[in-house]
């Protein structure tokens, strides 16, 4: 288990963890069993949009692992929740069955309280199991996809319309760069203002070219960037496609990062 | 074993390796009782400085290992090579025992030729063994020291005078950046020149402070950096320092490295 993070805001858990591919279905089966038996959603309460006790559980490759076993591994989960717990489940990502499905936020919009009574129209029929929720444990989505990137970049500047701006000129919504998502907030208490991200295919839009964008819409607006946060954590491929970025070195691999070289060797 | 480099105009061969402490000192004599074996300096010839069949033997601290611990291998490992080989031996880096013996470049000044003629110099002395070099093995520099980088930085210009000129202002000799060595040369085939460089201490000076202080002397002049080039291994550390600076995050850590997260719990 490598990261454990919960708040009573949010009501939620979200838990990292790194398993070999054949022991990952059993290790999340374990806690989507403790969670369906502890958790009944007709009682619970929270800031975060959420449609089952195990709200959404994404297989992720790590190292050199291929996403088709990412793909398989959350078919083979999903398959487990249905016949084992009877919660239905939702295929999205990578593992999507259905084009529409590819998006979490389409899958979960609207969250138990929405799918209770929703959940026979046709388009809201699970992907494993019959359309009907489990009475307490809700419903689940699986997926398959690589790592997110959460990047933060703070304004020195009280005016919030600038964040916004920014956002929206930088955000795929809105025709700026792929695979970014975007909004403004202030930061009221340091008077400053800041654009949060996600992004969602660091190998097409890495956090360099955010920044460096954000950088450059801001001197636009007369506006200089105070500081920036990488959140969490980011894979290593991540982090050599920034500095191949930064320093423009199309060459440099990750083989050139020693403790890759030495890690491999073992 | 991690990397072996050799080519025939050198006429030398770079090879490292990674060990336990316990085992360093072991393989690193393996090497050099071959090395002593085979070459026979009085009759070798290449085109780097170079004074002993084993040249040069640096103990390099890899991921959370103290300095102390490389001055101590450093230190084992050039009394047995004194000792069993019967190969004298000069200090250096951060096991020199002298002060003026901390730059590997001074202590093997003039080489194997040179070292002949002037070992009974009292300020020559080695810290191993008497004032005498082995006859076909010469002479061993000994250290403990970070990993170097070599760095390259090529200018969209034929003008060698503009390497020239950029390697003087950026580099520690002529009051640049600190812990950076420069050079300018010509990369005459691509019609470019380029800066290139070592940095002793990247924890001191990192390759996008040595970067963006080439681009900005660059600017003033006109030229355009075309691309650059991190030449073999760097630590994750320094990789780590590059996006810190790049991107604005002070507060970025070597531990939101998802790898170095996931090997660190093994």
């Amino acid at each position: 288990m490598i990261d454990v993070q919960a708040d009573a805001a949010h009501n939620r858990m979200v838990v990292t963890f790194v398993a070999e591919p054949g022991l990952a279905v059993d290790a999340a089966m374990a806690g989507a069993t403790v969670a369906t038996e502890r958790i009944d959603l007709r009682h619970h309460r929270g800031e975060h949009p959420r449609m089952g006790a195990t709200d959404v559980v994404p297989f992720v490759p790590f190292a050199d692992l291929p996403m088709s076993l990412c793909v398989d591994l959350a078919h083979s989960f999903g398959a487990r929740l249905w016949k084992e717990l009877h919660v239905p489940v939702y295929y999205y990502g990578e593992a999507a069955r259905r084009v529409e499905r590819r998006e979490l936020e389409k899958v979960r919009l609207g969250g138990f309280e929405d799918l209770v009574g929703h959940i026979r129209d046709p388009d809201r029929a699970p992907d494993e199991g019959p359309p009907e929720v489990h009475p307490s444990a809700g419903a689940t989505a699986v997926g398959a996809r690589i790592p997110l990137i959460a990047y933060n970049v703070n304004l020195k500047t009280a005016d919030l319309q600038v964040a916004k701006d920014i956002a929206k000129a930088i955000r795929a919504s809105s025709g700026g760069l792929p695979n970014v998502k975007a909004l403004g907030f202030e930061l009221a208490d340091r008077g400053l203002v800041q654009v949060s991200m996600n992004l969602t295919d660091y190998r097409v839009t890495n956090i360099w070219k955010v920044f460096s964008a954000i950088r450059d819409e801001a001197t636009r607006r007369g506006v200089e960037v105070e500081a920036s946060e990488i959140v969490g954590t980011i894979p290593l491929d991540a982090a050599v496609g920034i500095i191949k970025d930064a320093v423009v070195d199309p060459a440099f691999r990750m083989d050139q990062i020693l403790e890759k070289r030495v890690w491999a060797a073992e």
